[in-house]
């Protein structure tokens, strides 16, 4: 029999196997297909399909609820769209990609000049093949996205142009689950599942946030985990004004999004500074939150070509890189899960760590090994005031192998935990994901 | 009828007009001929012109007074100078070039050989063809500056040297104009008016020092503004020891000097660091004082080679670039007279800014526009504690654009100005002009 | 009768000559090759021969002391070593090298097979002509050290080995001298000197630390010195653990090793950062201790090819590389002996320095020369707040002419030493070389 993972650094190298990326490859592939939006089906199917995985609990916002400064807007609903030409063509077809409708079209049905069309059709000349995605949430509009080749090649004529949706009075849908740890000080993991057939932007957060969800419920937690799947910024609003209490617990906080492949090195030249144009980060760091919540992306919204288009598809997102994802975000979660402040208790010059083992036995040579690097830099720093997060810092080493020094350290009575004043610690995610603050 | 200019940014595109640089270009073009010098008639001349512009005040400050460690020197006045070859000829000749003469020469007038004349002669061996400009303001001496190509030229033989000046109890003098604000803080704008037939060091300065007095007189002023037309160093000390109470009410100031074409881009990296081997900043800086004074320059003073030399003249100086010197003392000036701290009124969330019209409708562009970041980077950061300075330098935003997204803002009641503790802002001009501390 | 000198800067061009030079090549060549450990007569012989230079105090501690984790080990001492071959040829001999002995090998005295040999022996394949320079203190084992070249050619077969060698109770030797100053804080340099003939690590630190410690004697000292030649590691961690008291009073330290040629432009450039896998600067800034002490090097260990082999012979040091670094460590000192802080006693504007003689009297010069910088900027930033280190690092000017400028302004009247809060200055030799904190 198993003994259970008792670590979140135990997660990392299990999430690298093969069978994770596969994991998080076929979840996305069975969301992608469904029409998204910030209220509908479309979103509560995503979420209701989450729940096989994990035990999300759905909200339902009724329509006209207040959030702050905003309104819980009409539930959108769509089951066709399309335009056909003069010989009854579907020339646009929401069959074949719901990008093509403008997200939250009212409906529309009625035959209609090229010339009248033309104010209705969005498209994108520099990238002609692609469908751009276009939203229009709180204006009452319809119309069409398509390829600009196909644009150029439309002849002048009557077209049909059918919008088969609804826009009434409804529910916001979002999820929510809480795995409570040792403090109830909480980590939140947030992503935002609005978006239509679109794979990195925002379907690899959403998978890699419910496989984190899966995993960190099996370890041990020194932090509680917050996960929220909303729609972008009025699901977070809503959510933040309906827990203004929780908000408060949440000392750390990552929004994920188009993560299908964070960097491998992860380091300070990867941290972009917080932007008000980002995602649901906006929220969580309004002035009268303010929290500690950062955006981990790999390239960053609007900064790759296939952004927001027909082109950001299952093909563009690979099973090795959403694993990798996965590994980086724990790796992360587990430098604050095991971070721990030490006294070293031989504090006067250096333990002779060669008598215990602990030091190789030759002398003479050039270099020491990482280990024993990581060793010397624990009893040097370890004064009470330097945690091993900070060490990692000063010494340049991995976080990994300063917490196996200071484990073997421990163990030999050379380093004692001490309680640290707050279990704050000075390091925190946004200060690795790039924040306000 | 014409409603009064309100604010200082109004200026800016003013100053831009083609009319400004013209203006600016005829006074250095009148000033240019005059033979200035730290006291003298070519000083007043100078002063009695700006006159003309300005309301000028003149102080004539009279030979021996004291003024900290210095005196008042006597006052240098000069009519003719020239060297005439064994021909009678004059070869060096203050009627053509008022360079030639070192400045501060006592009279002389005889018959002297090449040999000792040598020991009077000031010249640049690497710029042949150039006149140098050379002083003896604090010890008794003559000479005479020309072109290294004719030094080389010049026969043995005997010459006839002439200097027809006088050095004698006098005044120094210089010219001083206020135009209070709202607040008695006060805003510093000197500029030396010591230098001869040079165009770019220091006639520039004097220029469009006067374009700004001129300019600011007429609009709304938050700060006062001292504007000091005067002589290089001993003008400054002499001010200093005479004025030590207005000194202190001194909160930032710009010493104008060779900025016929300061760079259009303003930014850090044109910002260099405090030399006490600077101009007038030297005094408004010095322990005693302290104030928060810097230097605004095209090309630092010893690092172009027209400097101090007949090449700065004024070929060397172009209308339209010192146009646009106005606009850029300008944009720091609005800066300064229109920063303003504001508190978020809806700290919760971001406000709704689309229903208010403020927002583009549509959703899913790749890029927000400028006025649309200015308008959610001031509404993260208004939290009474960032000034708008501080948001343009956080947001890499231009001021002007978080200026006009904060007056719309305000309008739709999301942003409330609030009164800064002190007026002091903690941006001032020398960490924009390079200052000691 | 030539008068004593009186300042640590004077001492500075007379290290530069050539006679120092010299002087410290031949006490390198007279300890090369002495066989030292960290233990035994090669290390007491080598202090004995530091005696005939400084007035050294020896220190015998006995086997078994405890110092803080550690035990003083047992005295090791070696007459003699080799490998013969079938033939009875020494084919590895401690009387040509004796580097070829694993240092504090137990005795042997055997015939052994290659094959049993091979595990007993250390090469450097990347470096096939070197010997290797290997230890084994605190690990009871025996060894040989060779080229690799020379192993390769090694047939099968038996070979004689024999290490004449003794391990037992003895002592541990270290010297010792005080240097008392105006002042009972402390600089200390330490010199570790436990290498066999290894001529810049540890010879050139030896050497250029006793040129100081006879230097120092002679001149007028504002701190006092203590200088410590000692084993690595073991030799500071018992003289640490017998002089606590003492160690509170060092301000500053430097560990002198492999400094055979330091580099000429002192510079933050060539500041490394505190690494605990160091000299005995690791010891000193235990968290227990955490004194300034940095380590002065060359190269840092490991990092030069020859580094711990024998190719760190007396070809490797060369005289005019060695006076060069006695002059630098010499320049440290001054500037620490010397530095002051001032006050301007004119500090309302710039005094006027022409009239004292002080300034160039011909203005319009396109630089100022170096002294008057210097002066200029002592005079704007002497406000009792800046030593004259700090204006040193502001100005970017050299401390030696920043101190001739003060002395000059001094005899002026112009500066005023102030009593310095504390005599700690803030900056310190650590910030230099290198320290943890």
């Amino acid at each position: 029999m198993k003994s259970p993972l008792r670590l979140v650094s135990e997660l990392i190298p299990l999430s690298r196997g093969e069978s994770t990326g596969r994991e998080l490859y076929e979840l996305i592939k069975e969301l992608f297909p469904i029409c998204r939006s910030i209220t509908g089906e479309g979103l509560r199917s995503t979420l209701r399909i989450l729940q096989k995985h994990i035990p999300l609990t759905l909200e339902e916002i009724p329509t006209g609820t207040p959030a702050f400064d905003w309104t819980v807007p009409k539930e959108w609903n769509i089951r066709d769209a399309y335009i056909k030409n003069s010989s009854g063509e579907r020339i646009v077809d929401f069959q074949k990609s719901n990008l093509c409708v403008l997200n939250y079209s009212i409906p529309v049905n009625r035959k209609i000049s090229l010339d009248e069309l033309r104010a209705h059709l969005f498209t994108l000349p520099e990238q002609p093949e692609a469908i751009p995605y276009r939203t229009s949430y709180y204006r009452e509009a319809w119309g069409f996205c398509l390829p600009h080749r196909l644009l150029e090649s439309l002849a002048p004529g009557e077209y049909q142009v059918q919008i088969d949706s609804t826009l009434a009075a409804g529910h916001l849908s979002y999820g929510e689950l809480l795995l409570p740890g040792e403090s109830d000080e909480e980590i939140l993991i947030s992503a935002h599942a609005c978006h239509p057939s679109l794979a990195n932007d925002n379907l690899s957060g959403v998978a890699v946030a419910a496989f984190l969800a899966r995993s960190l419920a099996d370890v041990h937690r020194r932090y509680s985990y917050r996960f929220l799947f909303l729609p972008g910024t009025i699901g977070s609003i809503v959510w933040l004004s309906r827990n203004q209490q929780s908000a408060s617990r949440i000392s750390h906080g990552l929004v994920l999004a188009c993560i299908w492949h964070v960097l491998k090195h992860l380091g300070s030249q990867n941290v972009r500074d917080f932007s008000p144009y980002g995602y649901d980060e906006r929220q969580y760091c309004s002035p009268g939150f303010n929290l500690s919540v950062g955006c981990l992306s790999r390239t960053p919204h609007g900064q790759f070509p296939e952004y927001h288009t027909s082109e950001d598809n299952l093909d563009f997102v690979r099973p090795d890189a959403l694993a990798d994802s996965c590994a980086c975000v724990l790796s992360i979660l587990a430098a604050l899960e095991e971070n721990q402040t030490y006294r070293n208790r031989n504090p006067m010059c250096e333990p002779q760590l060669g008598r215990r083992g602990l030091y190789r036995q030759l002398g003479g040579l050039r270099d020491a090994g990482q280990l024993e690097m990581a060793m010397l830099w624990l009893l040097n720093l370890s004064d009470e005031t330097h945690s091993v997060i900070d060490i990692a810092e000063r010494s340049n080493l991995p976080f990994d192998c300063l917490r196996t020094a200071a484990a073997t350290l421990r163990e030999n009575g050379l380093l004692e935990a001490v309680v640290p004043r707050t279990m704050k610690s000075d390091v925190s995610l946004d200060s690795i994901a790039g924040n306000r603050r």
